[in-house]
């Protein structure tokens, strides 16, 4: 649904809506026993939920689509992830839960490797680590560039973000980054003729970059890829007409939920923890997005078992979700993180969808096979909102 | 399918097809039982039907969106509902078999109430009775509007029609009812340049009718709604190349049909007569769109055993329909209508469509679960005249 249409359909009312996103949900079956993650775990309460209500597999961005955090949460929030994209620049920023600014433009930083004439040969640092990173960046800080206050984060290994603040700043830059070996990095270029002085300061902090790390070998240069400044979205709130909140322990999470606009909830670390936030904050809102990362961690890391072990973990807050009432529980991912291939992937991710007014289905089971057979099918994971915004009695009519 | 492309794959033959609409067929289950109208009323012919042909179940507008009947049948007959919107005036119009003319400017008229102060203190006049909206209607009857015809025609309740008719009226004007109490209503505003002399003559008209209505309270003010002109969609019979007919007994289905060029045919009030003036017309159309209102009534007023019996008495007719030997006979909803719901609802409507060249499924019941597993899956509703033609063989290879 277009989110313009959201918008004319809402209404509001008391009703709550919990999205549960267990990152990196979906999986693919263990080569020795044919059974996924979600098959070979024990999930009673999940089975129970996916008993009681439809389910279905979502398409997070498109067929054969990998999809970043980014694009896999903003289409479970209902915003079209072709349309509303997020530049690497502020998802690195949101990833280390620096406070981005409206005026602020954000690029990716690689440490890479260069030869004595200047020739790309590592585009990594051969990933030099983090503390490295560190120091490096203590370096980078000490740069100053005319009217722009300049910040230097690592990140992780030969990671690191950059961010210019200045007022009436253009973010619409290219890259540095040639994407390979034995080329020079490229100069920024502007974009768009009002990104002209950004692109000549982009241009001079690389130029003194060059010089200071010219000794670090193998970290001797930089590339800064996707330039970008804070989206200005929808907000969610106004769309759905909802008060919503998100409770997420990691920065990227929390952060890309500020970018539509939710009130980010202070929570501990465990998924307990979580729990008692949500419950404590429960009177407060209207629509929660609870975020569960392990399953994901444990997927990326290629551990079968432990990713198992996220899963049940998952599953057993079941109970106490459903016990807080709320009218329309989903339980979705924001992607597919096999554990056989240690990284997220493009497979179709399980959803299930409990609320009074569903019109159960078959599904007894909640897993990426038994998801096959639910009523809601194979669908794109924008439908998972105005589903939801349905089944809570929360969208009026369209047409007399 | 777009129009555009049906129109250019059309071919003419000799077969003939039948849209059987069941109105508000889908629904949800019993509290008590767990099973839904259709799958507790004993339907063995629509069973048959779904036995012998391929099943689905429609989205008539999109995931979560509950259609009004406009764009439910719209969708039915292929039309995009988001692209051919029909204004609530019209549909007013259309509701009560009022004659609407292309220079036409249609409203949705509410009598409400207002205090000393010309604030809204109730939207709906306390819904006064049909009679009372009659006698207030012939009030404003009298008001004279310079060079325009007026007509004020009683609904049901507070509800009225008004059309201004005067030749190139324009009918972008906003809405008088702000749509909270408190307030005065809004005046009508132009939405473009060229409706400003229908704004300053629905001005006018709220003025005098103003004074007139004064001492009639609770009615003492009225509010204009969806001003609106006759929509000159692509007509049916030429996108589809087909003679199109339409039995129908109430006057919004008998007005949607009319407005994608369809002929009306006269019918009498039951779904026999309506079968009778089927058959009667059978040489002279390729195309029926037959209507059934009872079982959408019944899931209005909340009555699960009526809608039941509604849908007995649709499965009744399907020997006789079939015994005419259409090419294609499809059996749809333009909506859900759930009893426990006791309203129009978002949830996807059971559908099949039986002809000599379905590649049959394994659904062998008609309801809502069964057509689930059909082969058609949950596919969109303007989906179903492309099938239909298709398996008439009235569409023509795209692409050599």
């Amino acid at each position: 649904m277009d989110l313009d249409l959201a918008r004319e359909l809402a209404v509001t009312n008391d009703s709550k809506i919990v999205l549960y996103v267990i990152d990196g949900l979906g999986g693919l079956p263990h080569p020795d026993t044919g059974r996924t993650e979600l098959e070979a775990a024990d999930t009673p309460h999940l089975d129970r939920l996916a008993g009681d209500g439809i389910c279905g597999l979502t398409v997070p961005v498109g067929p054969g689509i990998t999809p970043g955090s980014g694009p896999g949460h903003l289409s479970l929030f209902g915003y079209d992830p072709y349309r509303y994209q997020v530049g690497r620049g502020v998802l690195e920023a949101l990833g280390i839960d620096f406070d981005l600014q409206p005026d602020d433009v954000a690029a990716r930083g690689n440490f890479c490797t260069v030869d004595e004439a200047g020739r790309i040969t590592d585009r990594r640092a051969g990933r030099i680590s983090t503390d490295t990173c560190t120091e490096l960046c203590d370096l980078l800080r000490e740069i100053k560039l005319p009217g722009v206050e300049l910040f230097v984060e690592p990140v992780r290994e030969h990671r690191f973000l950059v961010v210019m603040r200045a007022p009436g700043l253009d973010g619409r830059l290219s890259e540095t980054d040639p994407q390979r070996l034995d080329v020079e990095p490229l100069s920024v270029k502007p974009l768009a003729p009002e990104a002209e002085g950004a692109a000549s300061l982009a241009n001079k902090f690389i130029e003194e970059a060059r010089r200071i790390l010219a000794d670090h070998h193998p970290a001797n240069m930089l590339l800064l890829r996707g330039f970008s400044k804070h989206p200005s979205f929808p907000l969610f709130g106004d769309v759905f007409q909802m008060r919503a909140a998100a409770v997420a322990v990691y920065p990227m999470y929390r952060g890309l939920a500020k970018l539509v606009g939710m009130t980010v909830l202070p929570t501990g670390v465990t998924l307990e923890d979580e729990l008692e936030t949500l419950e404590k904050h429960w009177q407060e809102f209207d629509f929660f997005f609870l975020h569960y990362k392990r399953a994901d961690a444990a997927g990326e890391d290629g551990d079968f078992d432990a990713k198992m072990s996220a899963l049940e973990a998952a599953d057993a807050v079941i109970p106490a979700l459903r016990d807080m009432g709320p009218d329309v529980l989903m339980v979705a991912g924001d992607h597919s993180t096999p554990s056989t291939l240690a990284a997220h992937s493009w497979h179709p991710v399980p959803f299930a969808l409990q609320s009074q007014w569903c019109r159960p289905d078959r599904t007894e089971e909640f897993n990426e096979v038994a998801c096959t057979a639910g009523s809601l099918g194979v669908f794109p994971a924008t439908d998972a909102m105005p589903l939801a915004m349905a089944h809570a009695r929360r969208l009026t009519k369209f047409g007399a």
